[in-house]
């Protein structure tokens, strides 16, 4: 690949990135998107539309790119909650850190690179790219200096700004727990409750904490099964009693639709819009009668339990509570509506096994996945292509159609196999049985973190089949110096994945294609025109591995073939400016993990910094400049070292909270007087449900954001059945966005 | 090395283990090595000796045998406490599964191997011990489904053993945590205190305690910094005021002499023998004026600190204190008499790097001390020793002279060179600042048992030079083919170490050799005549590596090469007699970790296990049966499963204590009333003071003994001043040997 197809590649995706830009400028205007675009904005203020017609409606304009930038950090935190900020500090500190690698690496490197070797250059357009990597340079050359304080620069400042945000997240989440009485700071999630023949669960529940907490125990509540067929059983009741009610109750219009399952199916969802506190009263009272005979057969090995002080609840979750480990296990509770009920009533003695198996079946998968990606690897070697499908060399040899081939459809085509990836590791999270919405994200996020870096790093540039890429883990001495020869000889396809991969990506997210033909299918094909919102939650476990991923490239590339940074930079710049557009109208927060993801972020950060380092070591070994590749070695211990300095200092700060913070908030309420009524309001703060029962239960459930003081304004009324049904929906992300109200 | 050369080998052993054991039944009969062989008896009751001649006490007897045997576990558990339990629970585990795998492999596998090719066997004595393993048998063979059913009944044997002694070991800690009132469980150290300007660390932790855990906070006590030249100075100014004292005080002839340094000057100690009170008395008043005014300066950032109930200190030791986790860090507080004071002042944030460099530092030792073990290796082969040696080639051709070069000298030497390994593990483990004598201990035990399985079995195995050792690590790949070809061929190797160094080791062990030797110079040579002891406490970290490792050795060579269980079942039956017999008569124990160190031996045994399978695994392949190595995939699969199961059910009791059983320790306290007396009892349990101090103080320190109801017929009066010397002792095992009371 030479200069001009990289240019010509860098058009193509320059040209696509500015149209979807203008485009979604102009859609976004349209009052018929305003569903896809600006559904966070909707949920939280009522819906003010014109559908008024004005020419400016179809004339792009930069403003919304004006509005992203403007938005100060406190606003997306009250906004969107510290997940959100906690990603775009990921993008800042990526746009921070290359801007130093790029002028260390383009003024000092790329010169240096270019003018190596004493050949004659040719015209520039038509210069190979490996010009202007490392391996132009010739060996034994005095000038690897150079390359080696690069690397020293860029490790220094990485580690620093690291430091910084570590520190400045860890503050934030400080401030975050401590803001507004949050129910799950009270609230304990006990598991493997031992069975008693003479008892209930529940009963066994309060004699033990009775017992053993009785200062601070406040009451429980059990969580129930809901078995397939249970809730098949459960479902035909309850439909039979509210059609009952339905016949004699008025309809009333202003109610927004609470129900899904309507939608497809063509019928004004409308009809089912009641009076939600008529319904309740009467359906409360004979769901009590009929529930309190029916549950206990029913109750499950697990409950929370509410406590009277935060301190209270995290001393039980902290503490071993029996001498068997495998009972009464104890964890804080999950927010509200981060519980993933479908999970609670699993036997906590599963948990380990099921953790394992996922384990290997997502290593099984990582290995496994490499076959298509080996063949996308065929097709950007035309000569391959050529041969495979014989039909096509009359169309390969036209110079546009081969650069376009080469520079382009590769990772076009991997990009779109990587789209199945997260909707199967969402599925192996949830079988891993974590007992929150966020947790579960989290594990699929790191599955697909390492899934992405090892198949599209690793297996592009070791390049080769399954047998061999377990050679080279079965052999890890080689690894440097065959990362080392592979990684330049790389670097193109990279710069390329930036420019594609990376781009379309960020293009198609502000777009949000699927959910806009969805949308446009919906009100002209099938003439549905439900007023329902179904505001999706920011997929971070498909957008922080990207983000991650870019990194990694980066910090590898940077001294070797310093080309990729301005591509680089232009994706963080557009990253920066995309997210926060879509964090700021698009995605609502429904849980918050306080900025559990940055050690994640922080961790792959090192991992990326110090393969670069290896990767260098080996080039410099394999270049014989032994004095370089000697200078790397402290470099790397020195960023381990920085890294378990953080793991001591900050870690544990993300894994638990302290007691000094808890009991001065505890002292704060008490002294306020403000205790009795979070109280007061625990009980209802969790309720287990029914997913069709919950269509009705947005009066009941309110109750439980009234303790969100801060996050009141961004939690939307209905979202807690999303809560409940989005169990296919969130684990399978494409999918959602096809079908986004499904 | 044929069979009559593993019998001579055999023989000498067995006739030098005869000799020894002998000369011990008599030499312990002598009244004047009653300090060597009955220390741990005199401390507990009063002495009482007889001189008188008899002509019994020259004639061997097995009497103690008997003894030894008929103790019981109860009795031991009283005696010795859990830890040599737990000690003597994996000598006889490792004889029960040795006994399975004797039966299975003597009468299964040895025919099969004996018989595995048509070749013309020699007359038995003179046959190769080769053709007892499994390199016998053909490739290809029908045969080897038996040696792959002998491997699973011996794992799944081994699991079911190691199941049931997790169990029982695990109710036993709980019992022995349930026991006594134990002042650790009410305390908690916290180190890390943050430096306020304004006021002393004292008053900080007495501000925070008070602030944050006020109902449950009792008291606390700071630890004072000890610095060699502030113990120089301090040393001085106190002997000026004792020799003040010592011109007024008469001398007290009955009091039993505390002082060490007069040992060696040949002055008979009883001269420092003083009215303990009176003095007290004085010195305490002018002590305390004193140390008011220049305590202060020395308090050094960490406190013991009390607490009202167990469950109090056990939340505030679990649970992170503040949102800075590098400060008020909390730990369960170690056993009065396990604090391992000097360390206690380091400063908490040199922790963690310290960890790092002691570690790194251990594996550098491990790799380094490969050069004289490969000059171990070069003596036993006879070529080698004549061509370096020749002087020797005319004593070397003689048969019994080079059958013992060849079955003994090597492992003799190995020996000599592991006897420094303790010791500088040992030092380590110290450098790395472990707040607990027994912690200390356990890390040693850990770096001295992966050191001996690294360089004992896995040197020997893939016998070569360090580059070559690096490079098989670097290639896991191959590990099994590699150790599948060496471990067969290198067999013979581990009968001869077993037969050794394993029953040496255990010779010189109950002869106490050294301590026999130093008690016969001091009597007769230096005229000492102190009536002082000093019982050394057991030396966990130099034997339960020496036993794991015989486990080792048994698991890989049982279906290779089966000759070796045999001699392996004579040393864990001698280890047996041994250990019950040194436990009983010889070590006190001066404090207590409840059998932590049974999880290091459960995991070292499946480390075993699997290893064995996977050595397994690589001889059927490289016998050509693919069948049996197929099916010790799954073997290893459920083996490591097994594992993770016991962690999960077993490892959290012992690393922290559970809620249930402390709230009803505490609860039975406080009913009985017992709980005023233990606050009273609280402060003086934990006594910080200089080691010159102490020896006046056994009247002061006796108080801490008061707790330990059980164990106080086992805690000597003078210990305390142990505990804070043997800081040089402990960590030279074999120098103890030497200088006992040095």
């Amino acid at each position: 690949m030479n200069f001009l197809a990289l240019l010509t590649s860098a058009g193509i995706n320059i040209g696509l990135c500015s149209l979807f830009l203008m485009l979604y400028s102009i859609l976004r205007k349209q009052p018929g998107n305003v569903n896809v675009y600006f559904g966070r904005r909707i949920a939280e203020e009522a819906s003010r539309r014109s559908n008024s017609f004005t020419f400016e409606r179809f004339v792009p304009s930069p403003s919304w790119i004006v509005k992203a930038l403007q938005c100060k950090e406190e606003e997306i935190l009250s906004v969107s909650g510290l997940d959100a900020v906690v990603f775009l500090r990921l993008i800042v500190f990526s746009m921070r850190i290359f801007c130093i690698a790029a002028v260390a690496c383009v003024f000092g490197i790329l010169p240096l690179n270019y003018f190596g070797q004493e050949t004659k250059h040719k015209s520039f357009s038509s210069e190979s790219l490996e010009v202007f990597t490392i391996s132009n340079v010739q060996e034994e050359s005095s000038w690897f200096w150079v390359h080696c304080l690069a690397l020293y620069i860029i490790s220094i400042s990485a580690c620093v700004l690291l430091y910084v945000e570590y520190k400045s997240i860890a503050r934030m989440r400080l401030v975050h727990i401590s803001q507004s009485p949050n129910p799950s700071h009270f609230t304990v999630l006990v598991r493997s409750i031992p069975k008693s023949p003479e008892e209930s669960y529940s009963d066994s529940v309060r004699k033990f904490f009775q017992k053993y907490h009785a200062s601070s125990y406040l009451s429980h509540q059990m969580i129930y099964k809901t078995g397939k067929v249970q809730k098949i059983m459960t479902n035909a009741e309850k439909a039979y009693r509210k059609f009952m009610h339905l016949k004699n109750i008025a309809i009333d219009q202003k109610c927004i639709s609470g129900i899904h399952r309507c939608g497809l199916c063509a019928t004004s969802s409308n009809t089912f819009q009641l009076h939600r506190n008529d319904f309740e009263l009467n359906s409360k009272k004979t769901d009590l009668d009929h529930s309190n005979s029916s549950k206990i057969e029913k109750e499950c090995s697990a409950a929370f339990v509410f406590f009277k002080t935060r301190f209270a609840a995290v001393v039980v979750s902290d503490v071993l509570q029996s001498s068997n480990p495998m009972v009464w296990v104890t964890d804080l509770a999950p927010e509200p509506h981060d519980v993933y009920w479908s999970n609670l009533w699993l036997p906590y003695r599963q948990l380990w096994i099921r953790r394992i198996a996922t384990l290997l079946a997502s290593i099984v998968f990582m290995f496994l996945f490499l076959i298509p990606v080996t063949f996308v690897q065929g097709l950007s070697q035309l000569d391959q292509l050529q041969q495979r499908l014989p039909f096509l060399r009359g169309i390969l040899k036209k110079t546009f159609v081969s650069q376009i081939v080469t520079g382009y459809l590769p990772s076009v085509i991997l990009q779109l196999f990587l789209y199945s990836v997260p909707p199967i590791m969402m599925l192996f999270s949830t079988l891993e049985g974590p007992i929150s919405h966020s947790e579960r994200k989290k594990s699929a996020a790191f599955k697909v973190l390492y899934f992405t870096i090892w198949n599209v790093f690793f297996v592009n540039v070791l390049s080769g089949s399954v047998i061999s890429q377990l050679n080279v883990i079965s052999s890890p001495k080689g690894i440097p110096t065959q990362l080392a020869k592979a990684v330049p000889r790389q670097a193109t396809f990279f710069t390329t994945y930036v420019l594609t991969s990376g781009w379309a990506s960020l293009s198609s997210e502000i777009m949000q294609l699927f959910p806009l033909v969805w949308n446009l299918l919906k009100r002209y094909i099938f003439q549905i025109n439900s007023d329902r919102l179904s505001i999706p939650s920011f997929p971070y476990h498909t957008e922080v591995p990207k983000v991650l991923l870019m990194g990694l490239l980066g910090f590898t590339c940077a001294i070797l073939a310093p080309l990729i940074l301005p591509f680089l930079l232009v994706y963080f710049f557009l990253c920066h400016v995309v997210y926060r557009n879509q964090i700021l109208n698009v995605y609502c927060s429904k849980y918050e993990t306080g900025g559990r993801m940055w050690p994640i972020m922080h961790n792959t950060t090192i991992f990326s910094l110090v393969l670069s380092q290896i990767i260098a070591l080996g080039v410099f070994g394999l270049k014989k400049s032994p004095v370089s590749a000697g200078f790397m070695i402290p470099l790397v211990i020195l960023t381990l070292l920085f890294n378990e300095y953080c793991r001591q200092r900050f870690n544990p700060i993300f894994k638990s909270l302290s007691a000094m913070n808890l009991i001065e908030m505890d002292q704060e309420d008490e002294q306020s007087g403000r205790m009795e009524e979070i109280h007061r309001q625990l009980h209802m703060a969790y309720k287990q449900l029914p997913p069709d029962e919950i269509d009705f239960c947005s009066g009941e459930c309110s109750s439980s954001h009234e303790l969100h003081e801060n996050e009141g304004s961004r939690t939307i009324q209905l979202d807690n059945d999303k809560d409940q049904t989005d169990d296919d929906n969130d684990c399978h992300k494409p999918l959602e966005k096809i079908v986004p109200v499904a």
